[in-house]
């Protein structure tokens, strides 16, 4: 058993970790924890400190299931805040793990090295919102849907739509650099990222880049930060760019006999000049276990795959373009096309989306969910790898849906209890990352790497690249104390 | 007048520096350049190599209109030749200049330390154009519009559209962070730029991002290479994400009483959730000077502002924005709106914006042409502003153009013959700055630092950022040899 644990380790990072990290400190690195909350309380008062074990176990896990208890958890309530926390903890040499919903599916949150949780879930304030400017300010623990919600009462629109917006927060998808179901079209959260305001490992309180739709002053600092998982410093204000919010969204949900048909249709959808606000894939076995788990959703037995497309811009162009798409489904041999026209009947049509997550789980208990990336021309050709590996493990289910639009295919491998079936959804998991990066793929097109995927951050990142981005690690954070044990093994 | 050189040089970067650099590398440090030539022919190949001073006068001037002697220059074929020559130069340390055209406009291309141009006119293929991608890949040698118009025959559509885009070079675009006319509704190069091969100075050869859509694995080194103005490395291939191309695009030319009619419609067409491809302002000074110098562009008399709006997307959707915006702009006492909707009609209509630039030289033999971004609903301060300050410099004449849709207004300065003039115009320049940056704008939208802008770089960044960006340099290029005296005073 120890031997399987630390080939484990060794192979997929820390997603063992909660086998090794006990519910106290022990595994952790000693540090000079004796009375942190105490000196804590000093610097951002008593109400702000979390120490008792309760509380800590709280926060010792994230979305990606791993657990690891911190040695206190404090709740700043401003820039200065964070700055004197930060100052304090690089003097001692303690670990921070900045947190925002802890919704992260690479363990992003999880303080592998114990330490101080940073919880920005009250540092939650809408600076502005400048409909002129098309900006909006906001504190990094603000929800994204809140956020999105609240810019469109001003018939505003922030595009980035991961999967997670009900919950998590923006400061979260900006250290993720969170991409979700409008990629295709709008692009990922670096693209919206005007302007933050970083407080770095030695505590001081740095600004990055202008809210302005252009700036070339110096180099682009705001999106090295972007995406760096809470490792080169901790975000307490975020200026995001705005687009007007789109007139119409409608939306098409087609049924196809083959995984084929769907991908060609997806596939010819852009190639005739179409660039859809979702465009979504869902595969047979995805929609197996959604028939399974809600009854409600009616879906033919000779459906194999169903693409289901968000498609938005002025209501004339709308229209046009649903009826392109149409015709490009039919001419691929669509069993059925279903339309919606407003806002709740595109909640019926996206609920079986939505059921997928869930229902994976009822065909077997565990699962470990993948987000590759691959360029567009290629997915058939990885699905079909991906079918190909699949047959070397049949004791294992997979599923994959997505975002197809992008190339983002969520590949799920779903596996019973027991060591070794762990052992091989994890050996499985590595053959597909290992062929994602052979046809020009990304290991992690939108989760991120966090400990979980750091083992094969090399699979993909060549020597000399990752060398240069551990100096700059080295370089914004010299004693490590930033989110320790993440991005880098 | 060795005072007033000394105190200008200090003041504006090296915009002086043609004072100081005379035409042979007098003024520069002493290299290691005897037999460069001859080395450096082992390398690359003789046919490579420029070393007679006829053509190294040649290669002295960028867009900036400075002159600095380089020691060689070198065309370079491949990544390998690059990779030989930097390798060769970071063991010599000598400087090395990389050059795309040379239109830059603050300097990025002029060898102020001397050394090495590295001229990538020769390196530029289209590499790749795929439609089912979405992406391009060229080497930086491809001047902007050919790449623009050999993905138009596939119905692609690559965004950036800076007004070099004719002459200047995809390399040269992607290391000032271009941006140009669309950045309003398509943002800038830096949103387009996927993946980059580059030549570090020691001479390695780095791969940064993947040619898909999203893709988080490590740090966006991408971007941090994107804008850095030849300092932190060389491109020698550059993959760009492409657009599907616009059906129909239209063009309202229109004329204004008021200054204040023109900036109140620009706010009210995004107030109103429009999102135009380009909106151009005009003042009334550059109005003025179009019509001096081409006599058949007929504005009346009592025109003082105008904009130029581009609308593009689906036909039906252009037809229906196109009524909106002249609704608004009637609303706000629009004098006339003319319309193009083909391409001829189109080029008559930016006959007008293409001829500010060349027309300012009828009023000034001088011009310095800055480009300032403010937060849009600034645009009317800082050209308030903007009036204030040239009351106190009445020997000077002022216009102002440029994309008032993304707050990016170009700002020029004309004066006559003589230092006086010219260090009043530097003066009430550095006025004009520092007032941008009071209302939250930046110094430099779209033509980067350079060595003109690098004195100024201060008034916008602190120091603690200046230091890390400084820092980033000395971890890439710790010799210094990449583009000295460029961004960094």
């Amino acid at each position: 058993m120890k031997g399987i644990v630390k080939k484990l380790v060794k192979k997929r990072g820390a997603v063992y970790l909660r086998l090794l990290c006990t519910m106290n400190t022990s595994a952790t690195k000693r540090l000079k924890t004796d009375g942190l909350d105490f000196k804590l309380s000093q610097l951002v008062g008593k109400e702000n400190v979390l120490h008792i074990l309760e509380d800590r176990i709280c926060y010792s896990y994230d979305g990606s299931k791993q657990r690891c208890l911190p040695d206190v958890v404090v709740r700043p309530q401003s820039t200065q805040h964070v700055s004197d926390i930060l100052r304090f903890a690089y003097e001692q040499e303690i670990p921070v793990c900045p947190r925002g919903a802890g919704s992260g599916l690479t363990g992003g949150a999880v303080p592998v090295k114990g330490g101080i949780i940073l919880d920005f879930t009250q540092m939650n304030r809408i600076v502005e919102i400048s409909p002129e400017d098309l900006t909006a300010t906001v504190e990094p623990g603000v929800v994204t849907q809140t956020l999105q919600s609240e810019v469109a009462k001003h018939r505003l629109f922030y595009p980035p739509d991961p999967a997670s917006a009900p919950f998590s927060t923006i400061g979260g998808n900006v250290a993720e650099c969170s991409g979700g179901i409008t990629g295709l079209k709008y692009g990922v959260t670096r693209d919206y990222i005007l302007s933050l305001e970083v407080v770095l490992a030695d505590g001081s309180i740095i600004h990055t880049g202008r809210k302005t739709l252009k700036s070339v002053t110096g180099y682009d600092l705001t999106r090295l930060f972007v995406g760096s998982e809470g490792t080169l410093g901790v975000f307490t204000q975020i200026t995001v760019k705005l687009l007007p919010l789109p007139e119409k969204i409608e939306t098409l949900l087609v049924f196809f006999a083959t995984t084929q048909d769907a991908i060609q249709s997806a596939s010819q959808i852009i190639f005739n000049n179409l660039l859809p606000r979702a465009m979504e894939f869902i595969d047979k076995s995805s929609i197996d276990c959604v028939k399974g788990y809600k009854q409600e959703i009616q879906i033919p037995a000779e459906v194999n795959a169903l693409l289901l497309i968000d498609i938005d811009g002025r209501e004339a162009s709308v229209k046009t373009e649903a009826s392109l798409v149409e015709e490009i489904v039919n001419k691929n041999h669509a069993i059925r096309v279903a339309s919606a026209k407003n806002a709740q009947e595109r909640d019926t049509l996206w609920e079986v989306r939505r059921a997928i997550s869930p229902a994976l789980y009822n065909i077997a208990p565990y699962k470990i969910n993948e987000d590759i990336c691959v360029p567009r021309g290629r997915i058939l050709e990885i699905l079909g790898r991906i079918a190909g590996i699949h047959k070397r493990y049949p004791s294992l289910k997979v599923a994959s849906f997505g975002h197809i639009g992008d190339g983002n295919i969520h590949v799920n491998v779903m596996y019973d209890e027991g060591e070794q079936q762990r052992a091989l959804a994890e050996e499985m998991i590595e053959e597909i990352l290992r062929n994602t990066v052979e046809v020009g793929g990304t290991i992690s097109g939108e989760h991120g790497i966090g400990n979980v995927k750091s083992a094969f951050l090399s699979l993909e990142i060549p020597p000399r690249e990752l060398e240069i981005m551990k100096e700059m690690k080295h370089l914004l954070d010299p004693k490590g104390i930033l989110n320790p044990g993440k991005v880098f093994c």
